[in-house]
């Protein structure tokens, strides 16, 4: 049976995360994996379960999601790509198509991932606040000094354990990942991008890792203290979860 | 009693528009000038009546709008808008704020305005659609011929009557308007922006004038046909009117 990759962006405003949801007694969430799926058997005409590389959460965004499924159907993905595209609503894009192997599995297979924070900050609500952007940047009103937030993100590359800036970590898993990358990019207009890629993350990692930078930022933590708060191992030593608008899966990655 | 002149940005998505509307039997529809008014009358604590120098259309954007309005009240304009901003939603913004004449008028004494139209194009539903921002860009699947686009545009620059390219013209006003720039650029990923300026537009004049222009790009009007098609005077030989969210008023100028 054949098996298909897609590349998917979304806009993740109006959905309820990537993964499908369906609470008791109501009517199913509506969700990227839901929309794709329902998008996908009607272009083959087959039951069809489409599995992402990253279950992203409510409201947060993706420029480059990976999923795969099987179908009996064999499609030219050109031609499979169009009939997905026009049956989606227009806040999710299928962007690529690809036959892979039968084995291809979009979360076992991942090798990298790559996130990316956008955040605008100032004092005067009325010119530093993102307005045509609001649903994609997230903002805080404290002055932030760059330098110090690099200086801090480079404490999070490497293997670590980041049992720290995580949230409902049940002890049963590893929170050991590596971080290929962690780079704070200002901007024009008082805005800044943090890229974090790694090999995976925890649970509202990227979310937290952005709130603990600001408070480096602003002056409330020091760089030189990020290994002590990592070697905590314990959430109570992270910051505040920042709002999921600021997020973005930017790509993932199979092989070398 | 002091007059204040009011710079505003909004996302028009959401907005019935610039003016206030109160069907009968009905809520007030949700407008700009409905929401200004209310952050400004709750600053001020007076009854205010807020004048707009564009009564732009739903779904229609702002960066630059003009607004006046007179109160008692005399405030530090850069305490005015804080004061105004915080009572604001999240999709208008008060960019600036400055005491002017008592006689200032925003609509009769605009001497300018500029409008900027952005557009996607290409066939390829899948990667040349719109999709972070679809709420500002129009999207066209025709294959445009921007040098064409560029020849048509410059036909519309200076003194003309454009009753061919609006709407519900009862007659009773004069159509001729003087337009000071067309310009036409392309820009990256099969995008581009109209901007046109000039001393008054007509009802949906940009929104037609692109969607002219967007004739003429797909090859099925002649750009040098562009003066014949302003000569007839006639909204039937106009194209059709383009969609409210590629359209933003840019700017609006006063004296020279």
């Amino acid at each position: 049976m054949p098996r298909y990759k897609l590349t998917i962006a979304y806009d993740g405003t109006a959905f309820h995360g990537w993964q499908k949801q369906h609470p008791p007694d109501a009517k199913p969430l509506r969700t990227v994996q839901g929309e794709v799926e329902k998008a996908v058997m009607e272009s083959v005409r087959e039951k069809v379960h489409v599995l992402g590389a990253s279950r992203t959460d409510a409201g947060v965004h993706a420029r480059g999601q990976v999923a795969a499924f099987n179908c009996e159907q064999v499609m030219e993905p050109e031609r499979l790509i169009e009939a997905i595209t026009t049956r989606l609503p227009d806040d999710v894009q299928v962007l690529e198509g690809a036959v892979v192997p039968e084995t291809f599995d979009p979360i076992q297979d991942c090798t990298s991932k790559g996130y990316r924070y956008q955040l605008a900050w100032g004092r005067r609500r009325a010119t530093s606040r993102p307005l045509f952007d609001r649903h994609y940047t997230a903002w805080t009103h404290y002055a932030l000094d760059i330098d110090s937030m690099r200086a801090a993100a480079a404490h999070f590359v490497g293997e670590h354990d980041f049992a720290s800036l995580t949230r409902l970590n049940h002890g049963r898993e590893s929170t050991v990942r590596t971080i290929h990358d962690c780079t704070v990019t200002a901007l024009e207009d008082d805005r800044l991008h943090v890229d974090v890629s790694g090999d995976g993350f925890l649970y509202n990692m990227v979310r937290i890792l952005v709130g603990t930078l600001i408070e480096v930022g602003r002056g409330r933590l020091a760089a030189e203290s990020m290994p002590a708060l990592l070697e905590a191992r314990d959430r109570g030593h992270g910051s505040v979860t920042m709002p999921p608008e600021g997020l973005c899966l930017m790509w993932v990655q199979y092989g070398a």
